[in-house]
């Protein structure tokens, strides 16, 4: 159940509201936009709620009773689209953004090389991973703080904002120092600690969908996040299980229409994990952005047959500047724009 | 193991290299294209190939081995693309093919006023089920042998070609007389006799990818129909069943480039049976045409809320035809055009 | 909607009733038990029913409503347990039954080894396949009606009923001539002709379930055979296909007591097929009896490594023979035994 | 690659071939047991190794390759069955643990006398869940400490072992000091940090399997604990999701018998979150010990229509009691023995 104000609705209106709702045993969720105030009430016992008494309180334009387990990510709750501010890029501005990058911070000289490329290519936002979730203990796992810093100076460099993977509580209050934009891997999708650290650290989150999440796990996943008090979330497809093997995961595109429909939040699609394969990522790119994905996010590496993780799946500086170009002609047909 | 005979190579030199093979315990397969002639080796014992000797023979240009499972329907085994006659529709030829119609036939009156505005939007091959594999016994099982003629009189009447489901064995040799393009359902995506069948018929085939069939799989089905005789293939993807239940199936769109590069054959994507819900067609459709894909299969209904079947996932006349606009653009973008 | 008469209802009676309902546009499913009649109403619109007025009619004990999409396999419909009649064995009487042989039929000889030890060992239903659906065209596909005959004669020879596969609409009346259980294979499990055609053959069915088939799929499956005439049906879980590749399928052993629930059917399970290894087998052939299976079916070989198809699942005799004393035991634990 | 030293082998010689294998250019994983002592070489080329000049070192009696990714974990590695002590219960020991408490602790009333009734009916250790990771923010989320520390009291009342899940590498240590076995939940099942942590804290460890794990990613989580120091984990298996929702998770009991193959840890299996249905966990419990499961782990709650969370799926007193009198003659004939 959420209540909106009407435009101008004096504090004294929301307060009584607010009152009324948590005399009857609900929480309260503020949500004071730039236009009105929205009241959420969450938990309690809907059946005591007489609707049209609420409606009769001063100020209250509307009350909207939201079916969904998610209330503050649902489409419902906020009809407007949400602009995730990364540095100064916006996602879900009715643009494309692109956030392009390394699998992993390898060495200071190559991250910062691969940065200018993709900058030169098109990509607003860096990547790379510092902490990385390694399937087996014996294989490469990051640089840890150390590329966290050679990370943020590439970006500080060519003038990008960043984005790297936390995986540990412990960790959220460092790397949000560092990073403009944190990543919640998918393996970490439903790591619910992480996920409230993370909506109280202040600064956006990407969140992956875990592999075996449902778009309704994953939009409670997002609700975690924004329960903690940021709303500031872009929610990432990069391939579910299925029983396919050919490629890493099966990238489910179907994902763009539905959140959009679902929810307010904006759509990154990485068809680099879910495909696995360099040659199949420029397809996926461009059908993900003509399914009006909001953003891409693709690995790039100065050299994959070298790279010290997911070669097999990144883009050389070549091929990634090709695609841009491929996907500017796309975006174009679809009524967006590259963001640059 | 396939022989590539040089261009100009005589029926004398093609006729040495297949005694040889035969001679080894090989069936053989000939291929005899425009330019040249292949022969694939299928069965027998590969280690008893010396291609040294084979290489000596005169006319032979490259001897390949294919590793796949599937040969004649490989990429391997055939470079260039494959292009599928429909009618005089050609499907795979660089230009993007659009299927319309309804689910199932419902009355002439209703399928010919389809079948006008369909082909008015830019549609130039019809569907319509007749035969129809329906998940409950107690649901309308189609008007059999008095649709396909009906489905036959509209194509007729507007001069589109038309596709539409076989389920028997027993109705291959009546539904060819009928239908320009013969449909095998998912449920029978592995149903071997009627492959065989089709196989024989001399009409191409749409193939359906099942539910659970990884692309091995479906290039093994379609191989069972090319070695029955009948190479004109189209493969449909329609989406696979995973834990996702928002939408009807999820739809593998990454299943287009991946085909294009492992099989000559050209693909059509169906969003309507993958999503399920006719808001999510356009995105999905327009997906579908940026990853490269051959042809589009679109259920449209004249008032999806009566349809017989499927109606939760049709698309009403303006909305097909306000969908064909924009899949003209994005098709544009790609160096594609839409076949008229 | 089922309408359950008194013992001792009168023929004129239960015409009223029947009547009754077809006047409100239902079809009529008539099920006479040895105790009393019931009568399925099918179709039609539920809403029209007075259930009051119904329950005044002469003769009717009880109106239930079915809730699942089927109605003739639901327990609601039929509470008592089913007991399939294959030759003189009776599946699903609270005894546990095996079925026991090849994959396919290879020869004379060897069947007819493999039938003698599989009886001695206590199988009472010998399986062989003859007409094989084989993911490539280019495996062996069996020896069709020739081996048919073997079967049949190998089963004659030690006096087992048999059990074997049958693929082809067309060849449903040749197969049922000689074997005493059809089986349905999983590729064809949502193959309606051949589901509507077995139905009509009067002969026995065991229906796998297909490897995409949730249990509401099966059991829509299975209602195709018995609105066409058959509820003598034996549903076999043989494994689903899921992301996991170790094991060739997923065996859902859950659905046991979930097909028990639900349905009224005996249930048999494979885990030859399901899990693609023979030292795999004996565990879940043990698990399938502890969780309530009616029945095993088990794939045995005189020599397995030299098997034309699947050797690597099939067990030899001595290991056929050791199961079965342990199956013995787990049997005799839940109160149930092997018939002999 | 793992070498194993003969049977006295002195600690010279057991250095001098580790001395050898880091000279090479490999990590050195020392296992001393009782009877001998194996080293693992981790990383590294193994092309580099002779293992002529290994062997022909004195004291090393043999030189095993272990083919798999993980390697303390496997069954390569360490031939041998290990037993998991959780207080002074034996896991693995050949007898069969039964795991039984309530989902979450909600108070220490009804706790203690859940205790008491499990442990009557032959549980002999308790679970109980304190930090929850619940899908919904808005869920109950666990007493955290407060209920650690009740679920502590009521097991030393009764005087069993407990169990319960930690989320946070930051809990970690606190929950090791209140339980004789962690938990990492399903959700956690890649949480790497977290494995490390539970890795280094010395107390045996309860890894479940994530819903989308193969076995290679559950024993390599199962590796991440072990090359953190600690060996004592037991593995469990709670079902993985697939297409089928009627349960609430696909029990793969295939596990068993496959974990005990490429494993030497112990397999617990937890039918009630499998199944998410009580009336479906007797029929799987017993299946899981006639698959060989050293242990099983069952929700038992005092009222579950009142339960806090998952009553849906928890056994009542009678029911647990009457369920333990089966497993008992199940495991029987398996020739193994309830732990008592």
């Amino acid at each position: 159940m959420i209540i909106i104000m009407r435009r101008g609705a004096t504090p004294e209106e929301i307060e009584q509201v607010k009152a009324k709702l948590e005399g009857l045993g609900f929480g309260v969720h503020l949500s004071e936009g730039v236009k009105r105030t929205i009241l959420g009430a969450i938990g309690g016992d809907k059946s005591k709620i007489d609707v049209e008494q609420l409606m009769s309180l001063p100020g209250v334009e509307r009350v909207v009773h939201v079916m969904e387990p998610y209330k503050l990510v649902s489409r419902a709750f906020h009809p407007d689209d949400t602009v995730v501010e990364v540095g100064d890029v916006k996602v879900g501005s009715g643009t494309l953004t692109v956030i392009a990058g390394p699998c992993a911070v390898e060495n200071y000289t190559t991250l910062l090389e691969t940065a200018k490329e993709v900058k030169k290519a098109g990509a607003t936002i860096l990547r790379g991973g510092s902490f990385k979730p390694r399937t087996s203990p014996y294989s490469f796992q990051g640089h840890g703080l150390e590329g966290l810093k050679m990370l943020a100076s590439a970006g500080k460099a060519v003038g990008l904002p960043v984005v790297t993977e936390v995986m540990d509580t412990r960790d959220v209050e460092v790397v949000a120092q560092y990073a403009d934009l944190l990543q919640i891997g998918a393996r970490n999708a439903q790591n619910y600690p992480l996920l409230k650290e993370v909506g109280q650290s202040g600064v956006p989150v990407l969140l992956k969908r875990g592999m075996h999440c449902t778009y309704e796990d994953w939009l409670l996943a997002a609700e975690y996040i924004a329960s903690s008090g940021n709303t500031q979330i872009i929610l990432a497809e990069r391939g579910i299980r299925t029983f396919e093997t050919h490629t890493r995961n099966t990238l489910d595109l179907s994902a763009v229409p539905v959140i959009h429909k679902l929810s307010h939040l904006p759509v990154v699609v990485d068809p680099s994990h879910a495909t696995g394969q360099a040659e199949l990522v420029p397809a996926m790119a461009k059908a993900a952005v003509a399914a009006g994905s909001d953003a891409l996010m693709i690995e790039v590496h100065h050299n994959p047959q070298t790279a010290w993780c997911d070669g097999r799946q990144s883009l050389n500086f070549q091929q990634f500047s090709q695609l841009m170009d491929e996907i500017r002609t796309i975006a174009q047909a679809i009524g967006r724009k590259v963001a640059a």
